[in-house]
């Protein structure tokens, strides 16, 4: 079949892949859509994750089933389905606990083991979830970056009635806005540099769109709250924004980074402790697939109002890394396999 | 009366300074001893803090009510009292949802109202605590930093049974150091380079002590406990801290900063977003006075045990500040006034 595969920095090629086994209890997926991820960019640009095991990439997609093998109990061929990545094992001290998000010995569809950026896809049906009839495949694709981001504000101490300010209107900053907006925060701030992204931010409920470039976000938060937001979410990953957010929430709030970090960061950390303001991290999401269906079938979230193009698999490179690394009007490029 | 007041950078003198009036709802106390906090120092080495107003030191202090104001209650000459410092406006977003340790308007004993480094304190009389008979005044003395050391570990997340480290066993890292074990820690960990303070904190009930100098203090945690503890706490407040502190921590873990940081620090954020680590912030404390009072007197926590040295008032800079900024044998100093 065929795949795109990273082979190191700047360096992704659709070529002829193998389709890994179908082994018991797994079903095989004719891949539909898979979207390019903020992480996929990371490898791109900074090379493979230490945990990349094999080169397919590809962690955000949907598709058809088109054979199931024995042991399958409850997926059907024609089942139209979205996969969730990680297989966390179970016997660790973080699984063990309730934590299978931080696990440390999992595997992962697109990392570990052949991802969604190909023709077929084979995956344990405990990966797959079914999509309702009146919800299309293209959402399916956006069901893994919607948990990221509605993990990131389950996780935070945002409450019904609260501000929250989101820095960073790319994919996951502008989902992270609606799943704030769908948790019943009552004025929303989002600051971001790109014109195009700020007036969508507007377009899906912020309050408020501040252009850091001509306004200090911070100080323009802390008026307009009397003294800054319960909650603020970094979804850029920057010097800047680690600075402003640390400084925009309230005392007591909190600044969870739901962000991939390229280098470290200056901070004084009496800009916490003072305020006993909290920074907190977010990772993946914790068994949530469900829910974010409902959330994206029903409209609560409008996976649609992310997505900025399709393209080919053959355009990955061209039309899709290419142009994610230089144009930031663009947010979420999904490879629509039928291309 | 003779007081120890602030000038400025290596500048305190001793020498005579008015009695605030007694006004309606205060009480006059005689001071009995009173101890020179890090914050103190941080003032004498790097200039008076911000909300600083009037130059008479002091906020760690106890003594015997002498004389009692119209409009006091339920307080008598004779009276032996610790004194809570901070005086929240009560009016504030903060107080109002209370938090008023974090209170935006509030005045303080100390700084902002001639404080405890003085033969007489004027209070008022919300801000004195009864001491039990079974409870000496060198203990009350010992009740305001045993507070901010009690309020960290109760808004951590630490719960019975679970692993603890604290980095600095300085006074407040050595009173965090026994309310963790006083909170039912399994096993503490502490890191200090002095050779008298890691001593101490054997004795007081550590389970390892860690010389950061030949050991490296996050790796040796983390092979000790299976990958981190459930709370750090950091009472030093230098780089070196924040960075093992960060990673002496298990996945979902808390670095609780109790400390006052001298210059910015470097990290890379990644180090908490992956794992779902939350730095946080312990200020002061809210309102528990009668727990930490109970608790001292009870012997729960040993205050007698970080006491170092007493000195007269005359003697506060030769044998108090100068002592504490060079001698890391030392701990807790109290002025006793009757020297």
């Amino acid at each position: 079949m065929k795949a795109a595969k990273l082979y190191g920095i700047n360096d992704i090629r659709v070529e002829e892949a193998a389709l890994p086994a179908l082994e018991n209890g797994m079903v095989k997926v004719k891949v539909e859509f898979a979207g390019i991820c903020g992480s996929d960019m990371h490898e791109y640009v900074g090379g493979a994750y230490p945990f990349r095991t094999q080169p397919v990439l590809g962690h955000e997609f949907a598709g058809v089933v088109v054979e199931v093998a024995d042991g399958v109990t409850h997926t059907k061929v024609g089942d139209r389905v979205a996969i969730e990545p990680p297989i966390p094992c179970g016997k660790c001290d973080n699984c063990k606990r309730g934590f299978s998000n931080l696990c440390k010995k999992g595997k992962s569809y697109g990392y570990s083991i052949s991802g969604g950026f190909a023709e077929y896809a084979v995956v344990s049906e405990e990966n797959v979830y079914q999509i309702p009839d009146n919800m299309s495949l293209e959402l399916g694709a956006l069901v893994e970056p919607t948990a990221v981001a509605v993990h990131a504000v389950r996780q935070s101490q945002l409450k019904l009635g609260d501000t929250a300010a989101i820095f960073g209107a790319g994919p996951i900053g502008l989902l992270v806005l609606q799943a704030v907006k769908a948790a019943g925060a009552s004025e929303i701030f989002v600051v971001e540099v790109s014109d195009e992204r700020r007036q969508k931010a507007l377009e899906l409920g912020a309050t408020y769109v501040i252009n850091p470039i001509d306004t200090d976000a911070a100080t323009f938060i802390r008026e307009k709250t009397n003294g800054g937001v319960e909650v603020a979410y970094d979804a850029a990953g920057v010097q800047a924004t680690f600075t402003s957010g640390v400084n925009s929430v309230h005392p007591g709030g909190e600044f969870k980074i739901v962000s991939v970090w390229e280098r470290p960061v200056e901070f004084n950390p009496n800009t916490v402790v003072s305020p006993e303001v909290k920074i907190s991290g977010s990772f993946a999401y914790l068994n949530i697939f469900p829910e974010v269906i409902r959330l994206l079938a029903r409209g609560v979230i409008d996976g649609n109002a992310v997505i900025t193009s399709q393209i080919s698999l053959d355009d990955i490179v061209d039309k899709g890394f290419e142009v994610l690394a230089k144009d930031r009007s663009q947010c979420k490029i999904l490879v629509n396999m039928n291309l």
